[in-house]
């Protein structure tokens, strides 16, 4: 379980890789987000993923919220639906700064898909901004200082951590 | 290799989890960026990660551009220091949008870190940006159409995207 792995990490990205971590788990949610993805086979054909790789993922999205199966009336023998909670369509975030970045050093052709703004079709970007002088802020001006959980729930440092295979 | 995993997918999200997306990989490159760490001693320490493991991952890093290590004058027997390209740095988005999310989701004592502007201490957000209309776009109102990278390495079955829902 990736979820043991970075333990004694008191980190909330090493807390998000816990949960979509795993190999294949963002493109299933990137599925679900953009495609419109909601049925096992779907997934499965779109991702060419193996049957109980993709169970598994689906299953312990359902533990973690991320995804839920909403019941559905009765009709017929209908497939279950997956579909993204608040908790998982908030992962849109993870799903556009990991394209930004691939279509920036790794797609030689031009970006294969972009972001476009529902509301008036226009392209999409992500900043990093202040909330104190409203600037926008290059990545080079970026710190980091301790936040309120930063002692709560401190670990000593190698405390459980198994080494990762 | 994980870069086989997701080589039918003409998706950068998928490029980019094939630079990174290896277990560990992205809490090396967070300690690289926002705790100054460059010597492998460090990173060994700081993740309580198994040394064949980071040196794998360190190796790949090089390989791919995204550290480097600086030739340096010698000093005796200082050992190499693994320094992040621009590249390498690039990745600052996708350590805040996870964090973000973890902070959000899976923080109940609150953030361990934040944020904040160099220039003037200020707390720092991500926001998604419409550079058409200049409104700060909210997760549902993100959609995908096909890029100018859409066609030149798709694969049949991937051609179009499908509308968010």
């Amino acid at each position: 379980m990736l979820g043991r792995t970075y333990e004694a990490q008191n980190c909330s990205a090493a807390r998000t890789l816990e949960a979509v971590g795993e190999r294949w788990s963002l493109l299933i949610v990137r599925d679900a987000l953009f495609r419109g993805a909601t049925r096992f086979k779907e997934f499965e054909r779109n991702l060419g993923i193996a049957p109980n790789v993709l169970a598994s993922r689906l299953q312990s999205f359902i533990r973690d919220g991320i995804m839920e199966m909403p019941a559905t009336p009765h009709q017929g023998h209908q497939p279950p639906s997956y579909e993204l909670t608040e908790k998982g369509r908030d992962l849109a975030a993870v799903i556009v700064a990991l394209t930004t970045w691939g279509d920036r050093w790794a797609a030689p052709n031009g970006a294969p898909i972009e972001f476009e703004h529902i509301d008036c079709g226009g392209p999409l970007f992500q900043e990093i901004t202040c909330s104190a002088c409203h600037r926008v802020v290059p990545n080079k001006h970026v710190a980091t200082r301790p936040g309120p959980g930063a002692v709560a729930t401190q670990k000593p440092r190698r405390q459980t951590v198994r080494p990762a295979r």
